[in-house]
């Protein structure tokens, strides 16, 4: 099996499609498989996803920071979501023949190359961080673009890589690896916000819930429903049958019944099969029976 | 996508394995792959899965019939499975791209080659069967290598193609189109057969269950439990999840739980999707959100 990185890098633009289109393009010329990408205006930001070997997704990310530094000016961007950089954060996902270590490697070498080629400042978060106090993204993003602005030069704010100020219109970048991230979703049999809001309280980490469980409660206002977002950030430790069946019967407790739940976005096969196999009681299953797995083995 | 076919032969041969090597080499020659192949010393066979485009799995076929043909010969060929030939059955499966009327064609196709250029007698089987009482492979086969040969000239048992009378070594073959089927079995915490019995019998088509459902009971000695062995011969109008919940719901009434289940060998990853949606109560799913498929589309 070939090695197999793939890459999620968040842009601070959501509103011109042509300045996106460059930045994919850019990456798309470095030999990387380009999957999928979205905008949002309210938000102002886009996400790309493209994976390849691991050297083409290094150069494929430099090239798309690159041209993002080039075309978008952080003075200006104004967006509903917390960002400190044109090219905001940028993190390697281990998918196939690769270790987290390996991603992390990758990590460094991109974020010392930025800072030296591009002389922006360069932030190392989740698994390649190098303090624990830099783990989590939004405290590395705390006071956004402005506020970073202000505070890099204090000691404890100082970037990873690169000069310990902004850069003049593409501010900073965070780099970084994680484990793949499972959006998914469970939509309520009612309208009560303040059963979707118990529930996902009951299931995320911070308030005792499952480790690897992020949670939030989401109003349906069009469907008179609500639902209990979740992010799955380790779905071989908190696989998603867990998440489903422990709001299930979060949900029983208020008579209220799960009518439907959505992946959102890509999910890697491991983890809809390690699922399947919960809920089949399989005794003994491999990936190379899946006949389309052994046929591109 | 590309036009994909798969073909799962079975040869009168399961005790030397040179012979069936050198039947998987001349169908792997023809540029298909080889997915898997397995012998049985009790029932002297071999099965082969194979897999590729249209053109060359026909191609495959015949080399592989005609190598079985050269090597085996039925008048000393002893074993516990049914057979009437060297290559004994050849059916044709749509995979990807290709419809089931594609793959009748494939099988008459080959059928008429066969006939022509090794003259061995063939009968249609299954979707490529040319009347009603032939659609069933145990009918067609009624009789076996030995009973065949007396009965072939007679009317009802004229081969579809070829003479009317059985090849001196090679006997006869049976080449067909069909579906993929799963082979799942489900083992319950009891060892009392009549169990088993009583729920294969609640789930097979033939007695009133699942119509693409072959059951039957089978006894883990080892184990000192019992087991519902099905052929799901349709997963899209009888899926996996289906036949389990059935199985759990009769078991229930002796007051027996399903202990495990076991997938046997290769399966379409639409049939695994297709049941974990139901598990996980998707409102929207499409298999372009497996990572994998999309990075190999």
């Amino acid at each position: 099996m070939s090695k197999l990185v793939e890459c999620v890098p968040n842009f601070s633009e959501g509103r011109r499609p042509e300045v996106v289109r460059a930045i994919v393009a850019a990456g798309e010329k470095c030999g990387v498989k380009i999957l999928d990408w979205t905008m949002d205006g309210d938000h102002n930001r886009s996400v790309v996803t493209f994976a390849g070997e691991p050297e083409a997704v290094l150069e494929a990310a430099l090239a798309m920071i690159r041209e993002a530094a080039a075309r978008i000016n952080m003075e200006e961007h104004r967006g509903a979501h917390p960002r400190i950089g044109a090219a905001d954060v940028v993190p390697f996902i281990p998918i196939g023949g690769v270790t987290m270590a390996e991603c992390v490697a990758l990590a460094r070498r991109l974020g010392e190359r930025v800072a030296r080629e591009l002389e922006i400042p360069v932030y190392l978060y989740e698994e390649a961080a190098t303090r624990p106090e830099r783990r989590n993204l939004a405290d590395v993003r705390r006071g956004e673009y402005e506020g970073l602005k202000e505070e890099i030069s204090r000691p404890e704010r100082r970037p990873d890589f690169g000069p310990a100020r902004m850069h003049p219109t593409a501010g900073a970048v965070v780099i970084g690896a994680r484990k793949p991230l499972i959006a998914f979703n469970v939509n309520l049999g009612t309208d009560n916000m303040a059963v979707a809001r118990a529930i996902a309280r009951a299931l995320r980490a911070k308030d005792g819930g499952l480790t690897f469980v992020k949670a939030l409660g989401v109003e349906l206002k069009d469907r008179h429903q609500v639902q209990v977002s979740m992010n799955l950030v380790d779905y071989e430790r908190t696989p998603i049958y867990r998440a489903l069946e422990l709001v299930r019967l979060e949900a029983a407790r208020y008579g209220v019944p799960v009518v439907g739940t959505e992946i959102v976005g890509l999910v890697p096969l491991d983890a809809l099969l390690g699922s399947l196999e919960y809920y089949l009681q399989s005794e003994s299953f491999s990936r190379d029976q899946v006949l389309e797995v052994k046929l591109n083995a």
